[in-house]
């Protein structure tokens, strides 16, 4: 067997410390696989004294990561930092420009600097790995870009947030609001302090972008995406959505369109029978479809130091190998220049749900707003009835145009008998 | 961009042709996504004038494929004859001893013969790629064998025939008899007019087999997997499942035990609310439980030409790309040499059902027998009352031994009161 290869591992919290814990504890099949040993012979971190389960004895300690691309014994970087800017960004930057391969789950990073990483890793000839960025141990980069290459790829979704499907599961589960759903997961670490990166749609909008590359082979265009969190789901939508067959996920989905790539992520009603609707709590699922290989889903844990560990060790084994694919599954001349669809193009069935006053008249109003916006109605259920009281108001539209969607809301939302912001949820056939 | 690589397809049947047509649909992505145009340039067959719906003008054509192996003009050749021995094995081979890298969806060829193929493969530096041998479309190889590098496998479970799938969801949706479900899957084209190769459990166990040697690192061995089919399993059974919160499903399961690695087909009452439980139809899947990752779980379709094309391609990329994994994951001299437990040590639980006459004094006797051989039950269900006609008797074991089952089983099968060969199926906590 040859000599190890020398890893850097910059950032020692939760993530960096699991891939040295891995490279430990599988030492001796990860070198058979790899074909030589992988070592850490260096890190980076701001806390030196911490203990992180982990023995560092030895290693070359870095209180500045971006010096660790200027080891000359550092063959490969790992960066664990987090950020889309700042020092996971140099460092990124500084280990290309000194042509050593980079591993990194860095999705922000990716997802708002990735095409220029891209071109740089290219111009270098070197690898950037990023494997643990999307969907944790999934091998889901790996999957769709070697895996499928032989399709032209057709769709993608995806649950690509396991805070959010967390909350939503628990929503539906056991029957409670959103703000309680998310103290919950707070309280068992499913959560941030800050949550709204997670709830937002940001952390899964970054990871459709990076999808929806290396899918439709073109360069990562997080601007292009759609996103909406999850904050404005109540458990009665859910409720209704559960007594119509539908569950309410909070999807990432990009669509090969007629006039381009249409990239988005929303929370969606998709019928209680499709795989990706039984995908609950922290798991995270893929859908891909291809051409010739129809659909695959791919199911498996989105977080935590053991999955995402895994996915850094697998593409540092590709390395060791000298297993190599461009960043976005070909070379940047070779990419494709497909467009982006913006929102408002989008059309589909929607799911609005009004809380109005229980008296005659109201239901005329809201359909004449929807004729006057030629959208068509396949139902309409007003549950419940009490005389002056406010009562739900369900409206299940024919396939209709995002722009129409949003006029007719707001003329909606602007009439008397309606008494709050109306919900939309997108329906989507999976 | 650079030369074609020049690629030889030997077998022009339904995935041979497949091939040819994904190469021709997707030329110009998989060009990019290979680095490299790839093209057929020759091709073999028994038939040379049978229309296969791609055009074969201008590419060689020989009669006998083993030739092939011996072109100079070709790089890289793709396996589509079938078999496990004859004209397939001879070509891979002769590619093999020729410095070619070979691609097959031959999974009979590599169950029974992989371990010489691939030693020979390593002797001469050349790739054997089949992905396309396990689970048609899904990424299955390349997932656990390179997305999954990082980990200790420790479980394996499939649904790897779609033929026996769609017979037993035929069977539990329309409370058809196997007998019919079978016609139905052969009119249907599913299940081939000699379906014993699919119901008997031999295909699955060749794709286990393969699966369990890339899973755990070791050489393939057939003989060592348990085999058993479908034929058995009766509307009745898969009714009472139902009723029990379960589903039967015909699944490969390799497991690592504290003395080897158990590998076995049959059979098994899986929990409704299992993902791989929901897998119906002529899907696939494969799940794939690590010490870091988890559970990963991959599904898709399992067979067809354009599935089992895609895999074949994307084998043709990774070689394309220069992209080297060796065979089963590791060296031969890095492979893993823990032995195979057999059958007779397996334990679980078990469901085990009689059709009994109903009269006083037939339970006592039956769980007399269970008792002798240390069997202890978890629960009994007499199904209905029929003074001296025939019922149905559903036993579950608590955790047991195989041969303790199976010795006590021989027994019950010669009470007077027993009135035919009683059902045993492995309840599988997946």
């Amino acid at each position: 067997m040859t000599r190890p290869l020398a890893v850097a591992v910059a950032g020692l919290g939760t993530v960096g410390a699991g891939v040295l814990s891995v490279l430990r504890t599988n030492a001796e099949l990860i070198a058979a696989r790899a074909g030589r040993p992988i070592a850490v012979t260096a890190v980076s971190a701001r806390e030196r004294s911490r203990d992180r389960g982990v023995p560092l004895a030895g290693l070359r300690w870095y209180d500045d990561p971006v010096a660790i691309a200027a080891d000359p014994a550092v063959e490969v970087v790992v960066e664990c930092i987090g950020g889309s800017d700042g020092p996971a960004k140099a460092l990124v930057e500084a280990a290309i420009a000194a042509g050593k391969p980079v591993v990194t789950a860095n999705k922000a990073l990716l997802a708002v600097h990735g095409a220029a990483l891209a071109r740089a890793a290219e111009v270098r000839g070197v690898a950037l790995a990023f494997e643990a960025a999307v969907a944790g141990g999934i091998p889901a980069i790996k999957g769709i870009r070697e895996g499928l290459a032989a399709n032209r790829m057709q769709r993608l979704a995806g649950i690509l947030n396991g805070t959010c499907n967390y909350i939503l599961t628990t929503m539906r589960e056991r029957g409670r609001e959103f703000a309680e759903a998310l103290a919950e997961a707070q309280k068992l670490g499913y959560a941030e302090a800050d949550p709204s990166f997670d709830i937002d749609g940001v952390d899964a909008a970054h990871k459709l972008a990076i999808l929806a590359a290396i899918a439709f082979g073109r360069p990562v265009d997080f601007s292009a995406v759609h996103v909406e969190g999850i904050r404005e789901v109540s458990a009665l939508d859910i409720k209704l959505a559960e007594e119509m067959g539908y569950r309410i996920k909070l999807l990432g989905i990009a669509k090969r369109e007629e006039s381009g790539i249409s990239t988005r992520v929303h929370p969606c009603m998709v019928p209680a029978g499709a795989p990706i609707a039984r995908v609950d709590g922290v798991f995270n699922a893929v859908v891909a479809e291809g051409d010739f290989v129809g659909r695959i889903v791919m199911e498996g844990r989105g977080a935590g130091a053991g999955p995402t560990a895994s996915a850094i060790v697998a593409d540092l084994v590709d390395i060791a190998r000298g297993r190599f694919t461009p960043v976005f599954g070909a070379e940047s001349a070779a990419l494709d220049p497909t467009p982006a669809i913006p929102m408002e193009r989008h059309a589909g069935c929607y799911y609005l749900r009004l809380m109005v006053v229980d008296r005659p008249g109201v239901i005329a109003d809201v359909t004449g707003v929807l004729r006057d916006h030629a959208i068509s109605l396949e139902s309409m259920l007003q549950r419940g009835r009490a005389p002056g009281e406010a009562v739900p108001v369900v409206l299940i539209t024919h396939d209709t145009g995002e722009a129409a969607v949003r006029h007719a809301l707001k003329q909606i939302e602007a009439l008397d008998a309606v008494l709050e912001k109306p919900a939309l949820i997108r329906i989507e056939p999976l």
